[in-house]
């Protein structure tokens, strides 16, 4: 592959993706809204830019071969504040490749786009949307997106609808825990797939304790390599009895599907702590 | 019922809808973007409003029991001319709902949500979205929208899948003709079950043809009469033979699945004539 | 038909099947707790039985083809109220009818075997168990014996899952209405259907707003011929809101949904109207 | 349309055909392996053919725009005798529809396809085949046939998987009854259907015990108006008891599907009466 | 968790259950219906009580969180001797959990609950019930409460259907052999899972034979060590030919699904050697 | 077992499988059209047959407990050149195993018996036939003709779908590979389950990336041990951007699923080079 583009290149996961991105390709373009990311890696370049216009987009996207589009307002928030990046990014993203005659895209969905299902319910990768929160909302949009650019257009997409990537230091965690390593492979996958149509794939690690089933999306060849389990005893020790009826305990959203959607609706930023999000 | 709101009241199908719905409230309060929709009926009453503005969505709805949903623009455009009245639309219709207490959405989604299945592959109401069209990504939109606002705040939503409710003048529409009948028939009976909880049901009438299936939204109670087959002698005795390579002939969207979306995206209105539409 | 035996022929839809079933074979034997059911019609007698007893069982059901299954406690109750007349009492219907070489057992099962779900979610005759009460749970207890009696015996048994046979006077019962009529014919298809292995039906009539799908169960004929609907307009009208979040509301077992089994479960007996029995 | 072929126009089935295709097409090219079959309807021509000659398919079926095929040896036999007929004369007619140029096959499938399903086990369209005989076998193949000629040279065939098409004189055939009427209008509408893909229906008249489910096919049209139970009563009164634990009165494929393979194998013709036929 | 209650506590698996139990809880009380089980193991206390005593349950279940209720009478037998400790003993244990306020029940359930579906056909945890027995017949009821008091009543449990822990020696056990540590894991995954609504779990080694699927019951974390493959080549070498038309070798329960139920019905004890049992 | 035997011995599979089946039974008959097969190994005995003949297989099969069935014409090719071996072929072997008492049918089937799906859509083993070439309709017969006798005359049959084993050279093989240990081992689980009844397996090695679902055929105990994975680096190092828009990369059967069957359909053998085979 000669150029791959990464968007949202300055945040969390996708720091930890731009080295390795540089090795599956001769040119990997980070971008994001912020002015420099530091250091680059060997064979990488940064460009900024804002998903929330189409122009940057058709300047950044030309001549690459696919865009790993991990750009977002990465928590809940009111709608006013996620339409620009994650609605509206994610169709300047969409169209921008197609015009720009990309292959792929891969997304990093969410959990949020399905979190509304208990977790005693295993969910495939087929199962109709029930999103959680506004944040989610925009990842069964973007979803949807793929679906219709591969279906008229012939733009493939794989979505990625990460469970959780972060310290794993609550009971949720211990199935849903994607690690950075299987973050990686992830994303290998997802890139070295010869062809992939429109898909749908969890991100979650080989967890004893993972509550959903990438069956479905076998050949993409995602075989994460951690597991969770390691951190139950003394996460599940440091547990108290969790009220089985609040959705924040049994739906696969976790915290966000307890969330009060009418705080967040119009009052302004919603503030919830790192472990919680994506 | 006290207070009834139908936005859309200009439109072709809403206009449709005003007598009828008249019948079932106190008070029926039309909305639309006009400045006047000519001669209320009895008990009818009509306020301008921009579905685009949030504050015109919370006046309008203010001490309103439900809202029928209707108003969006009625074609496939560019995503920048939908954005509005279709995506913000659709949010501020349902945040405004919720802020002001209503109990229920009935929604004017669309088979364009799920526009490229094949036409000879049944379609049931839980699967997954497969839009056609920038116009059905915005019905699944609403779609998604509705379903976090029933399971976070309790709104409820009834989304009536309309096939295509205009004249019988083409082969596709001897399945997915909605005669006018069926839909007052359809908007009442999501008005008037007692309790509804997030449903989507296909709006077609009783034609032999019909492509979909219902049978999972059947507690709402609606039952067709009207049959397009009395159409078909004539209609396909003028149907020449159709190119089954194509997804305007072999996909439920009909002409909006084949439509050349590179086309829309960015060059501005993409006119379609009448039968074609939703 | 030479001699079929009805139990539970004293009570309300005991009641009306004995007159039907006197025209299906040579001799109906009405059976029941008490002294006497009154004037019997011709070809029937009277023998008095208890269900809890295996010996009564074996005597009634001896030279019988078939057994119309209808005796129990027809309420909600504490399960030591329910165990003798509807447990044991199915187990030694099935045991008798075992060993007197009977060919079927057609029993009044009921919705409540699943009154848990949701009444927007259509069920169809394959679902697992959601009993909602300690009445529904006797229906599931007798539907696995009729599985396991057919399995392992080759004693055929058809289970109908009566919604609800009562006066149309609310909103719920516009879907879940079975009229006598319907009632006859269902019986009368479980009888007259050549074979039937082990069956379940949904006892309903042709109701618009009916909630559940026979659809599997097809080759019994089964096809009712009222509709609720007709009460459809008086009993909306007097119909005030409905808590969407009470499973009394939401769910198909009606008010047995809602119902504090906590005071049911050891307190004695619960009283509830008519008009919400099975 | 111009040229319609029908084959096996000599039989029972495709008799009853004759008449009413040549009202669907300018000229009706009639084939069988006869000599003649008498007089001739207006717009009808005769041409002899053997199914077993691709050649004379070729020939036949040349400037033709569809073909209905009902040619065959319509009864269970040794496969050695259905091997011309059945098997090789389907990928002749197959094969010679897609040199002819040819935009669909209606085809004379069979429930014997699917036959040994239990019959209260409502089949759909989709389930995986489980033949009877090596006359189903025979239908088996040749829908596999019209699955890979339409992915794979985008020739179109409707699979009629007919239940049975004979007088009504026995307790399956309540369900299983497809009426003249009835068959002649799901010709029909596997014909006018403009566009059909690879698609397969049940030829069953609208029985109140029909045990197939054709919601899947439900874009084609097809509703029946016959309904078997007008013979029940006279039916049901001259069937004495039925053994369930013969395939012949248990599964769909009534008495082929108890039929001794074992005497039919090698041992030449079986002969079956005529009710008990496709 | 402070105090956790073990029912059937001298039985084979409760045996060795008890040692890993007591690493669970402040205080285990073993319970069954003997008067002493031997030396107890640090924070183990043991008081006798009789399942089918609800005073006995309430009194030993006082103060507890959790009961894992292994206790039962565990084997075949007439329903009159199953009645007493498996039917009346489960409910019971579930009403006194309910009044006592316990947050879940840990339940032996057991294959013998879908022990009549053929074993080429994998079993999901959530096919319908088809009991083989008696004994499997207790568990469905089980099943079946537990769903309801978790709907109705909150109250959590996790089923744990156990295919057979006992000595590898016949060509069944290579398939459903649940190891003893495989089954402490799965008790232990069981207690510690944060919440666990109503969920049923398979309980079965990772044998490579494992005709069962567990993948709807992910989030329990289940992962079973053991694997009875390195038993395979000698029982197989010790196995004649097996009849495949009888359901003791092509069904999932095995000799219980061959089992003559009309000889156990009435006529007493049905001993089954050990190696059969759950 | 006393006798085995395998048909096509002296193809490329089977003459991987003899050495090994000769551990398996007293002795192996290897059968094929070859005049010989070169040195055998102890306990293996080679008889000529031609599988066109049912006299020749009535006269292999006579004594034997299981046939190994290897032998076909192993390529896409006209159908006329497929109908001995593989389709009279299949029917000869499974004739004369149930003529000569044989126990069980162990049959190389292959993936092309549902090539035309999407490599995307995982498929299992209960998904209808959607056969790519003659070639796969020829296993899609033989799977037909080993459900009947298994349903009609309780002949068992193991049907290995095999998805390619050969040298892993090109990026399908990625996921579609079959080792040799593999085919053996699969091949041993097939012949050494008691019972098999009918059953569909997929032959396929433990890749990262295989695109098919065994879960329900579980029961066999086939644990595949290599990964293709190792050959990834390379052979996607060497893999140029596919076109997504044909089936011969989109599809589960790869090149067999985009060759023109035009071609092959009359027009003489369609050279397809070794990797693309089976």
């Amino acid at each position: 592959m000669k150029k791959l583009v990464l968007t949202g290149a300055a945040g969390r996961l996708g720091s930890y993706l731009r080295e390795p991105l540089t090795q599956m390709c001769e040119e990997l373009v980070s971008t994001d809204i912020a002015e420099d990311i530091g250091t680059l890696y060997p064979g990488e370049r940064y460009e900024k830019g804002d998903l929330a216009s189409l122009d940057d987009m058709m300047r950044i996207l030309e001549g690459a071969d696919m865009v790993v589009h991990f750009g977002a307002f990465v928590d809940e928030g009111p709608f006013e504040q996620l339409l620009g990046p994650n609605f509206i990014g994610a169709y300047n993203v969409w169209e921008a490749a197609h015009q720009r005659g990309l292959r792929r895209v891969v997304y990093a969905s969410s959990i949020h786009a399905v979190g509304m299902y208990p977790k005693n319910e295993c969910i495939d990768t087929e199962v109709r949307h029930r999103p959680d929160t506004f944040y989610g909302l925009a990842k069964c949009f973007a979803e949807d997106l793929g679906s219709m650019y591969w279906d008229k257009r012939g733009l493939e997409s794989v979505h990625l609808r990460i469970l959780s990537c972060a310290q794993v230091n609550n009971a949720r965690a211990l199935g849903s825990w994607l690690s950075y390593d299987d973050l990686i492979q992830l994303v290998q996958r997802s890139i070295d797939t010869p062809v992939s149509g429109f898909s749908i794939v969890y991100g979650v690690s080989n967890n004893d304790r993972a509550p959903v089933d990438n069956a479905k999306a076998s050949f993409l060849g995602y075989r994460p390599k951690d597991n969770a389990e390691q951190f139950a005893e003394q996460v599940l020790a440091e547990t108290g009895p969790l009220d089985n009826q609040d959705p924040g305990h049994m739906c696969h959203g976790g915290p966000f599907a307890s969330v009060d959607l009418g705080q967040s609706g119009l009052a302004g930023m919603n503030v919830i702590d790192d472990a919680k999000k994506t």
